[in-house]
């Protein structure tokens, strides 16, 4: 059986995050509908992520197992005929049989954008978090610093996650300014349940004011989810990228 | 009573177009209801122009008269914290009596955002007519001179028009690329029914060789519809600007 790597890019504001529901439309779903349309196969993918409700992603990696015959460049573009304009398939490859989307993937990048603003430009409600109040941006930067390394992150986490333990690793957090939008990017070795989002609130509360940039490393040692700051909403949020060895790759 | 101007900006995917329907969703219905909210009167807004569904628009203005005291300088803020996020009001004006948005306008900008891709971006999926075959720009050009000046459009305009003569004069036809998206920008004393939308359809047919430049003069005299080319989706459609008399503010 051929293991095929999908590259996907998803708008989701119509969606309710990647894994199917019952019930509710997602993006997994349409995916593996439109993968069995073309392989004649009944097939579920699999993804790199579980996007909530409302994330988008600028790259997102799935795969699925097939015994087509459709060769693997032309798989794009046959997604792309069948699939929403809202959800795109940029890339298609044959992977080693252990490839796995989860499993495999090293480290993920994730974007935050705030529309820090007075007036909300239309065109992107749902795609960015409007925050109308002056956030001082020099401040996000120096509490940015703070969550570099291996800490154990169990504060930055929504009730109800699943994984086995709650330290990970921080590689990259950028704080930067274009024009009134503020992208906060972040790369680490993986992101408990709504991770971003709660440092992505507890940065905008170090913007306002309400937490000091050298608090963060007692909040972050406090394991309390009630001192970090809000939960972003999921409007802002892109995955933006998945890193996997590159010899797996056929 | 004080005759008040609003400047609106907003993302038509969501809407049935400007004008108020019965069972469908419009921006005058939402503008209204919000106007009517802070004036604490019944207030129908009239706008400059009947969008289509899906239409969008940079600068629509819209008018209304009011006894109400709430101060011009706080109507954006008070409009903009009822409306959804893909309505905007952007400014708010005092104007002399006479003042009326359809009657008193002078030019009007639309610009058209073809997407020149062979994958389209699921980000612009409703805010551009994704067009995947090559299209070749210098002819475009070429063929947009001809349509400048004054000349009678009937053969540019959907059947069902209610309009008292089909002559009009074109200001400016611009045609420029940016990256994948080519712009193209009509500034005209007023456009008929649909009438960008089938120049953006008879540019795109000389992109693709099927119309040559030379023609457009001898289709604009022909005075039939079919002789154009077809008309352009809603999607990639913006109402840019909206130009009045300066005069006419207070």
């Amino acid at each position: 059986m051929r293991n095929i790597k999908l590259e996907l890019r998803f708008d989701g504001r119509n969606y309710h995050g990647w894994q199917i529901q019952p019930n509710a439309v997602t993006v997994q779903e349409k995916v593996s509908s439109a993968v069995s349309e073309i392989t004649k196969e009944a097939i579920k993918v699999f993804g790199c992520s579980r996007t909530d409700s409302g994330v988008h992603a600028n790259h997102f990696v799935s795969s699925f197992k097939t015994n087509s015959k459709i060769p693997t460049d032309r798989i794009p573009f046959a997604l792309n005929s069948l699939l929403p304009a809202d959800i795109v398939c940029t890339g298609a490859y044959e992977m080693e049989e252990s490839f796995h989307a989860i499993a495999s993937a090293k480290r993920k990048t994730y974007l935050y954008k705030i529309e820090n603003s007075h007036i909300g430009n239309p065109f992107l409600a749902g795609l960015v978090w409007h925050y109308p109040a002056k956030l001082d941006i020099e401040k996000m930067r120096l509490a940015a610093r703070y969550f570099l390394g291996t800490h154990d992150f169990l504060g930055f986490a929504a009730a109800g996650f699943s994984a086995k333990t709650t330290e990970r690793t921080i590689y990259e957090l950028e704080v930067t300014k274009d024009e009134d939008i503020i992208n906060i990017k972040v790369t680490g070795d993986g992101f408990l349940y709504n991770m971003v989002r709660i440092i992505t609130g507890t940065l905008v509360w170090v913007g306002i004011g309400k937490i000091a940039p050298s608090d963060i490393p007692k909040i972050i040692k406090s394991k309390r989810r009630e001192n970090a700051g809000i939960t972003a909403p999921p409007d802002g949020l892109y995955l933006w990228r998945v890193y996997y060895e590159e010899k797996e790759e056929k």
